[in-house]
């Protein structure tokens, strides 16, 4: 089974055991625990230290922190966000009780302490800037998605889509949710037969797989995961699908005419200092008459996402607002047509791929190891509380070069279950 | 019947006459021109000066402008934005062929020549500074609105809407469509009887009259126009419908709670350094569980409106890009969930309003002067042309609080036509 040792989520497990014989609990200890929750907007949570006593006596609340030495208490008034992840991974952090609710009364703690109104300040440049030129770009990638197709088989649906899913009804399995999100996006792009596509950002090509074989478009997929194109292309030969060519090669580098552009969960990487870049692609392949989409997580306040995910999940990454996102189309002149938030079918989809983690954690720390298993527990626990909190969103952005008035005239056919994929 | 002649749109109508004695052509005439042309894009148009020859001999366009008299042609090369309004209005250019296809060549050619790259810098805040103290705000909306209940009940649909309307299929009336938007916007906010509903700018009070009828909501609907807030409360008096409330009060005034926020057509009149502004009477007056909807029109550029429609039409008003109307949400911290852009709709509502302003302009004519014909004329087609043309758009944008989970869950319901208008 191929994976990566290498992959470092957690760096305080080396110092974890010394570290754990912090001796008796001090007034200071418990004066400390206030102060980092009185700083995190003091969430209604159960906490205690080494000493395994409740330390904040009144709490009814249904979890409990544990905080197991006092070298971690220090680390976590020091930066919380990034050490609360490095140390849970670590073990040095124990949740009882669900997590998801315990992190949502943690974030709207958070979100309630943080005056929004003072907050609210565009992130100056200099902070959004997000290390990505072409090389760089390529080594985050590669700490993320190059860990191994193994591993994201165990809990990704059948055709590897590691986006935001649509529910059309909540019930529905992630297989056929994953299946609708492709449906909703090529509904959306008003996607025809024989059209061309440049998908930017493909992940492991399930939608150039899907517009190829629905559609009869002819897709040119970009990525530069090494991993994720050899898998993509195995699958579009196995599965004998003509009309899509993936490309091992950075966004920046695409050219060529297309009646399509989409790029569905990459913009979190490309970094708000290249929206512009990415913006000049898009105006230098997109036709007169054709459409595009971007499809990114973002958020409602402009602000660097946590330093532990920056730091140990995902490298280089920054989630936009809906303004930092118009740095795309505004210099081009694009017309924004549709965007819609799809916050909840995240938490959803997440929710999906966290019970899938946890069926097959056994198999996950084999592959890696237990600190392994809780950062991505904590990531994708994490996730679903940002998005049900309201502080992460989804975003589907729809446009067309300014003027274009083949654009759809209503919504009316993204619903019409009859539509028979864009075929006469 | 009630109008004003102290409507001043066109001033040059007062040194008209004189004017028109301009001698013989001479070739720098032919020259300024040419000249003149070049500024705005060479546009493929037909031209003549006050001998009536064609100035522009290859031309084979369906149109044709003439320029009657040398001083017009000096205030073009001056301000082409602001005098030809202004001169077209007075009777001192005339345009052959038909109007709206005339301008949408020369926006057209407009939009090519400025690199739109090169303009893409966001408007310096002092450049978007619009004069919207809420004394200077009573002022512009006199302006446009209070010219006289009789001028618009002339070429408005029945119910007196004054913005986009909704087109399910491009063929309906004018009176169905605006019925549909209203329609949609309830639909988009989910509106359920006994809401609580706040409106920003209630025209002549349509919206708020349907909102109680249809769906048993409490308004309270807001104006400054004062002739507008009169032919409202009659209209709701006539037609006996309790559960609305039409208030003279500028927007930045209005207290309360409210389930709805909704503000159509308002946000024009706002100005870009009221956003934030208008960002907090939201805030302070949209319940934890609620959702708004801003209608505005909007453009893909930031750039201020042409000096004659700033001038003579609107003043005080600025269309805002997607970007800039985000200044009402993110310093609130507002989820956006919903952006629909209805352009093209808002061209084909245009359209039926210059139908019937075109069927009336004889009473107009009567009411004001000819040049007051004119300069609406040139509005509308104006209008028109440039939502064509995409550089005006029109936004609908839904958003609730942050984290607020009741949200619609799929866009499914806005289209399901057995819907009840939020009944049981």
């Amino acid at each position: 089974m191929k994976t990566s040792k290498a992959y470092a989520v957690c760096p305080t497990t080396l110092f974890t055991v010394g570290a754990r014989a912090s001796g008796r609990v001090l007034e200071i200890d418990r004066w400390l625990l206030r102060t980092l929750l009185n700083g995190v907007g003091s969430p209604d949570i159960g906490a205690a230290l080494w000493d395994g006593k409740d330390a904040l006596p009144g709490s009814a609340a249904p979890f409990r922190m544990t905080i197991q030495n006092r070298a971690t208490l220090l680390r976590l008034i020091a930066n919380p966000l990034l050490y609360f992840g490095d140390d849970y991974s670590a073990g040095n952090i124990e949740i009882e009780g669900e997590m998801v609710p315990f992190l949502e009364t943690v974030y709207r703690a958070m979100a309630r302490r943080g005056d929004v109104r003072r907050r609210s300040k565009p992130v100056p440049n200099w902070q959004r800037q997000t290390v990505n030129s072409p090389p760089e770009s390529r080594k985050n990638i590669h700490h993320h998605y190059d860990i191994g197709n193994d591993f994201y088989r165990l809990w990704l649906d059948r055709e590897m889509l590691y986006t935001c899913a649509y529910f059309p009804s909540r019930d529905i399995s992630l297989e056929e949710a994953q299946v609708a999100k492709m449906e909703l996006v090529c509904r959306k792009l008003r996607l025809k037969g024989g059209e061309r596509v440049i998908e930017a950002g493909c992940g492991w090509g399930a939608l150039a797989r899907y517009m190829a074989k629905q559609y009869g478009a002819k897709v040119r997929a970009f990525n530069i995961s090494s991993e994720q194109v050899a898998y993509a292309r195995q699958r579009a030969g196995e599965e004998g699908i003509a009309g899509v060519e993936y490309i091992e090669d950075d966004y920046r580098n695409i050219t060529g005419e297309c009646d399509v552009f989409v790029s569905i969960g990459m913009l979190e990487h490309v970094g708000p200092n290249n929206y512009r870049k990415l913006g000049e692609v898009i105006d230098r392949t997109l036709s007169e008459t054709g459409l595009g989409l971007i499809h990114s997580i973002g958020q409602n306040i402009a602000e660097p996402m946590s330093d532990w995910l920056q730091k140990r999940i995902f490298p280089g990454s920054y989630t936009p607002t809906v303004r930092e996102m118009m740095e795309i189309f505004e210099p081009y002149a694009f017309n924004v047509i549709d965007l819609e938030n799809l916050r909840l079918h995240y938490a959803r989809t997440l929710e999906h791929w966290l019970e899938r983690f946890e069926l097959h954690s056994g198999q996950v720390a084999q592959m890696f190891d237990e600190s392994f298993v809780r950062a991505w527990r904590l990531y994708l626990c994490g996730s679903i509380a940002n998005f049900t909190t309201g502080s992460l969103e989804l975003f589907q952005v729809l446009f067309s070069r300014r003027g274009n008035n083949r654009v759809p005239w209503t919504r009316a056919d993204l619903l019409d279950s009859g539509k028979n994929h864009g075929k006469p």
